[in-house]
């Protein structure tokens, strides 16, 4: 399964301009893009320039090996139109099929009238498709509307409040949500940009969220990123190339229900402020105990590599890997995709800098919520974070071909 | 001049860490670059890993090739003690050395011991130089500290208000800056947050910007990148590798006084809020109508070509190139090296976007002050932008060699 199905870069075409000495060839282009299978197969970071597949049986930007930058956006609907609604999403699959394979969102003469608003921003033209991937999600709130509660699957359950929680209701929640991930931000940016033009009066962005540091591009391949407080982050995690531990852990099995799940996922987004200061303050052997982990190589208290097995009693009781690893949480597994943030300053002269954490899971229940209990409980980390903002989004499956669009299952309720 | 003294990457250096397994190696990687000089030598685009010499006759980050990502700082001084902010130059100019050459902050052994707090914060570990820059500025209020009145420059003159000007107090200013580009964002934030945490209790952040959109290292070098206006944005600048218009625009002579500012330059930084849903709702031929260029091309009215030359009689009165062309403003001339940024969300679910402007100059009062007179009042493009934030800085001329200093000029009085 694990095929490099990874296309050769293509420049974003430049139909639809009406600029002075462009197209044509271009439309050649865009026709030669062959619509592959995609999202379960790991597309490799190698080429930060490529085209990642949006048609397949899981999305993209799951199991994806993680792109450099990421903008996620939070939307909330503006409509009671059920139809308006459902051809929002039939245009948004369009634009998300033709963005993420390096086009503008428009097909063709009609944005390059003088008279018309242009049907690309154009921000992203001439830059490549730089692995885009755009994956959607639905929030609880979401099936409060068009009445769709019967369809709600049980695994999304809303969040408890956690021990510790100080959530800012301007940063959390949204009846849906799109993380867009490639290796250029310009790119990212552009496509969360283009479907909040397409929905407007429909849907209005309620937050959204920048990231970086994946660095994948710049990292060499076989190193684990770090995160804010310099330690490596993602040593043990659900590899996207690890087809049965994504059928396990990640992956919305046939007979989870509900059927138009099958080959989704759910996605928990957690903002996690980290005090910069006060860690940069702390003493290396604090630091190290706080998570369990030697911060020069990542290895496990008492081993001596980073990919050594960690032996968790010689940890001290409150450290965090400790307490989230699955043999401290009836095996809970979560597949960890998250990006490090930096927003400016607060007001107080600090960074407003943290962790944007995102977590994919084959069911919130016995996913995310048995390993955040821990974590707000004990983790010795929590002196240095506070959570502020949360949200839970059911991730449908994969669009399979041209004909079938983002949340056909559930409006239709057919698989 | 333009000889390319690009070093091959390395590696940042893991020298001062007790963790398992490491170091050694490193020391002599760390001994192994060579100091060479800087600033006025174009440093290509092309290895987006590479190192940019920090010493030399200018400061890196002005005319180096444009970096993909921008960290940008501004500070408030906290001390009235002369000796202790003298102390705090040195030991930034020597972290800015270190940090430059793709290293961490400290030397050797004492930021390993586990009873202390690490002299690097970490989180670039690991990563390539990125080329980044770190470039520091002095504003009109520092020289109302430490006796300092007399040395500042004719040139450094307050901004006047302009009409339409909406500034935020809270991101307006600074006593000092540091503005970090690399083709890394991780390596950028690395590097102001070691910078602010050396200063810590000396210098406060008063406030900070990320940017983005060079994207340099993943588009083709010849082309121009967009704004998030989708125009082609820096078509007509002063080059990098142009010496004589660096000399006549860009850096201070001489003659122009003060002594200390010869090889220095003045920075201008103004953020630029852009509506972009307004924008985006515009039709195309009034964007174009706006600047006076075409979208696709990027040519001038009239012209066929990008880099043709602009006929500014065939544009509209109000248009933004015919008002900023030199021409309209006594030869004012400006290198321009602005960044776009996201920040999010503003209140009302609009994107909070814009372009982060940053222009170098010989002198304010015949650089930015009437350009922006001229488009301030009649630029077509004041529909869709608003000004919010606005600094100004005497930024020194380069740090010569090793045992040169981070405004040894303004303090001692010497060129
Ligand atoms: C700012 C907040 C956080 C930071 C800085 C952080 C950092 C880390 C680091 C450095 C590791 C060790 C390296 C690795 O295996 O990836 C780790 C492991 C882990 N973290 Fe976190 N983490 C944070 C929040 C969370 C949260 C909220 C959860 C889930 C509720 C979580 C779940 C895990 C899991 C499951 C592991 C792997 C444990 C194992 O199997 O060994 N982390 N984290
Ligand atoms: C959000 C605000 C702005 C946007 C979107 C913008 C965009 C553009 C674009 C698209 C061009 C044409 C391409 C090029 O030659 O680079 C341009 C040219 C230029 N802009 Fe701006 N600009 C903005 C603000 C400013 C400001 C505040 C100034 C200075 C006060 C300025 C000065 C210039 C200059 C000097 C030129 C070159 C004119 C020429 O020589 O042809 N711009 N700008």
């Amino acid at each position: 399964m694990a095929e490099d199905n990874t296309r050769p870069p293509s420049r974003r075409s430049l139909l639809g301009w009406g600029g002075a000495g462009l197209a044509l060839g271009a439309a050649a282009a865009g026709g030669a893009v062959a619509m592959t299978r995609s999202g379960d197969e790991a597309v490799p970071a190698g080429d930060a320039g490529a085209a990642v597949p949006f048609h397949g049986a899981h999305q993209a930007g799951i199991a994806t090996a993680v792109q450099d930058r990421l903008h996620f956006a939070a939307f909330d609907v503006r409509t009671d139109d059920r139809e308006e609604f459902v051809q929002l999403l039939k245009d948004w699959t369009r634009a998300a099929a033709r963005m993420t394979a390096g086009h503008t969102v428009g097909e063709g003469a009609h944005g390059g009238l003088a008279e018309a608003p242009p049907d690309d921003t154009g921000e992203a033209l001439g830059l490549k498709p730089s692995r885009l991937t755009l994956t959607i999600g639905f929030g609880p709130s979401l099936f409060e509307r068009f009445d769709l509660s019967g369809r709600r699957p049980k695994a999304l359950v809303d969040l408890p409040k956690f021990p510790g929680d100080n959530l800012d209701k301007a940063r959390s929640g949204g009846d849906l949500c799109v993380q867009a991930c490639a290796d250029d931000p310009q790119v990212a940016v552009h496509a969360i940009r283009n479907l909040a033009r397409i929905g407007f009066g429909k849907v209005a962005v309620r937050w959204s969220q920048l990231g970086f540091g994946k660095t994948s591009s710049t990292t060499p391949d076989a190193q684990t990123p770090r995160n804010l407080f310099g330690f490596k982050d993602g040593t043990r995690n659900v590899s996207g190339q690890d087809t049965s531990a994504l059928a396990q852990h990640v992956w919305v099995g046939e007979k989870d229900g509900p059927d138009w799940m099958a080959g989704g996922s759910y996605l928990v987004a957690r903002r996690i402020r980290m005090n910069i200061e006060t860690w940069d303050r702390t003493s290396l052997g604090e630091q190290e105990d706080v998570f369990g982990r030697d911060k020069g190589e990542g290895a496990p208290v008492g081993k001596a590599k980073e990919h050594d097995e960690p032996f968790l009693k010689a940890m001290k009781p409150d450290a965090h890997v400790r307490l989230a690893h699955p043999d401290a949480n009836d095996g809970a597994t979560l597949l960890r995709r998250g990006y490090s943030f930096t927003d400016g300053t607060d007001g107080l002269g600090r960074l407003d800098a943290g962790l944007f954490f995102l977590a994919y899971q084959r069911d919130v229940r016995t996913g995310f919520i048995p390993v955040q209990r821990n974590l707000a409980r004990s983790d010795a980390l929590n002196e240095y974070i506070q959570h502020v903002g949360s949200a839970v989004f059911a991730v449908p499956p994969g669009v399979r071909d041209k004909d079938d669009w983002w949340g056909r299952g559930l409006f239709t309720g057919e698989a």
